[in-house]
């Protein structure tokens, strides 16, 4: 992470202000868990709202958890005035999504004026300990313009 | 599709109830449009708590949508006895997420014992029309001994 | 294809300039099958130099071709004075490279000022008929003030 | 790394013998530059023949090396008798292919008797120092009765 030096002071508010912005992430449940200039990590906890057919954490929450997390490391990064769309990601998923909660990681990769490349890693914690679920790279573009 | 031969006779039957075991399905709203041996169209209405920041679908929510259809098409050509994992995917977002409603096709690429590659495509539905939202390629592995 | 309308009128001429300047094409025996505004297809002839373990054409020389096809299908509806550059990828490997030769078919997904979204896929051809090597997405990015 | 234990003590004997049989990475100029059970580096030196229409190492170049990486870090863990295939994998191309020879480093991510995920980074390497030309994910698959 050294190096990666946020363009804007405020780069904290903004994040927080735009992940309070998606509505989704309260129907997830999802909240903010460590903030870091190119650094983002969210958790979220277990609930049977958020399982697939075998009673785990459906690939779709780890996905969006993995997305935000890394959309959020990207924008920590961006100049102000500047708000993140998700170009495209992909995702290898490790293990099933067991755990009372998730957490996802999002790193900045490759920060860059038009495109930011982050990965991001997805682990289920429970008694069990911890387990990598998954893991993936994001490709995230700053529009300039937009307010997020 | 030509080819596309289910194994299974209860194929259909199979793929609804797994689908109406995945829970999160029904946080999103999401239902069953159509169904055929090797493609499966999901559709979810719109409502704000599906959003990101700008107020678009949520790129999870799409990815969501085209993983679960993109896996249901796998399963539909699974043999009895096999359940249904994704080991991977990758999406690219090609416009944001608008519309009254998404609808998301999944179609078997190349059906196989162990892993079959599937697509997805999303499409954002409204007064403006149709709207290609997100294309993405997918890989399931059929788990034996799994009820789906 | 309907409504990919080419920006540049000389965009035959770029595309094979271009393809002309890899000289990693010649080192594969590469050469352009067919073109058309967002649709490129591209050719190599088996020989053992471009094997992996088992005898096939290595995935490195499928993915090579995908990506030369791709980024030629994005180049030809890029304006005058703008280069291509792979920004990422994806391929699923479907069948083992076999074949007396590969052809490769590039096609624009996503037409955009920056960004272009297009896929491709290959296939052997030999005296069993065709078999689906492979299919991929791909994101291109045109660069101003580059010539390709 | 740790923990990666290798299933068959005579692991290296076989990595290598199915590099050397890889005739496309002689084609390359490519060789093995370091191994670890889990771990494989390559190295080629640049010349004109690997190059697209800027000068640079071709993308295919450094995807094939990194898929090749990723590949013998993955059947570094095989046990005997299991030949290894990539069935598909993602690319994000960070800079441009520059630099006097380049270096690949493949990881394994989670190792697993039918499916391995794992990481390859290549850098380019020139008087300038170091630069991070690419980062990817692949999935391998272990075939039994395959010799490598």
């Amino acid at each position: 992470m050294t190096g990666m030096a946020p363009r804007d002071t405020d780069w904290e508010t903004r994040v927080r202000t735009s992940f309070a912005r998606q509505a989704f992430m309260a129907t997830l449940g999802a909240e903010i868990v460590a903030l870091a200039p190119g650094r983002v990590e969210l958790g979220a906890a277990f609930h049977p709202g958020l399982t697939q057919q075998h009673g785990f954490f459906h690939a779709g929450v780890t996905s969006t958890l993995a997305d935000s997390a890394a959309g959020y490391a990207a924008l920590s990064l961006f100049g102000a005035g500047h708000g993140v769309l998700t170009t495209e990601f992909k995702m290898n998923l490790l293990n099933p999504g067991r755990g009372e909660r998730m957490r996802a990681v999002g790193r900045v990769i490759k920060p860059g004026r038009t495109l930011t490349v982050a990965s991001a890693d997805v682990y289920g914690v429970g008694d069990f300990g911890e387990v990598h679920i998954a893991t993936g790279l994001f490709t995230m573009i700053a529009m300039p313009g937009i307010e997020d």
